[in-house]
């Protein structure tokens, strides 16, 4: 790093924190989309099951009665919290993208032999 | 790599690529018997369940009641289907095995001093 | 360490036995928190259920019926249990904090240039 | 390794083999000893349960109901399978233990330079 301008040693500094965010966003995305995914398959099977059918819930380690109607509206509302935390997660995924690619474009011109 | 000519290096890509498809069959090959041994385990534990004995399966974090019939066919239904994932992953495998052996045979008739 | 005094390299030794044992609470401290969070939310959400709710209780792989009154009474035992028990790590936390902040103050003075 | 005797190359082989099948013994025996642990305390809670309370057991992804009686049998013979192993894999370190003592032993003697 000796002979890179300091300016540009911050601006790869922030480089570095950028991918170290972006690496935890996409690792939160994962999990939420996983979680999604499983509640969407719940919801779908859940709905195939016949009305009155005897339905429990886990909470913890306990296991508490319900009925498809209780479990239908939980569910519900699970897969859109959970939707609306994955378009959170995309936004900030996509503006710290531009920002990295901004960034590496600026690098790269400070880096750039001036023309004689 | 400098004194190995590029078809050789090509090759060598290529066998590297291959090696890496092979670990991932043989991971996906793995987490698909564990899942049979365990579906089969089940299967063969219901079949000794005394008929009318209440059942439930799990859809998620929810419990939801079924019966033996219904509980038999939807696991049999499973080892099926395991067992069909796992002949498409052994034949891959397969495939890919021997698309090695004869890549490494190539390499190393390539890497062979001529005979003057 | 050639050149650092053998009571300087004695403390140096401690220190990093005592980066260890922290190590090791933070890691107890965050799984006993986890726990604790979940025990916690488990209360709140069995508060919620009716009275004369059908509830069971996982005992390892068995499940096993239990009522409100005696699956709240044994949540909040376990609530307090675990409370304790993540008090008692911070004690040890902070007590082994002092320890290493004394003992880092006590190398820095000791490998510190005496003036002439 | 250029001045090692190849007896003494042979012997370092299989010690490193020995340490290998030592690391994997302990691995096996702390899994069962955490089994084995799970299945005690479910026992000792099992045992503290109302005769004819309500019990299901998992079957894989499934729940089927039993009885306190049958649990109760399921679980000790469980505990008396996983002690059985136990024994077995204690009696397998212990000997290997013996063998890896006896071929450092050897080893350090053939190392050992000889009086002129």
């Amino acid at each position: 790093m000796q002979n890179i301008p300091p300016q540009v040693q911050s601006m790869l500094a922030q480089l570095e924190s950028y991918q170290g965010q972006l690496q935890l966003l996409v690792q939160q995305k994962q999990k939420v989309q996983v979680e999604l995914n499983e509640a969407k398959k719940a919801l779908e099977e859940l709905e195939k099951v016949e009305e009155g059918t005897v339905i429990y819930k886990t909470v913890g380690t306990l296991i508490v009665k319900t009925d498809k109607e209780k479990a239908l509206a939980e569910l519900k509302e699970k897969v859109e919290t959970l939707e609306v935390r994955l378009n959170a997660l995309e936004r900030q995924e996509k503006k710290l993208n531009e920002k990295l690619k901004e960034l590496t474009a600026k690098i790269q011109a400070a880096l750039r032999p001036t023309a004689g």
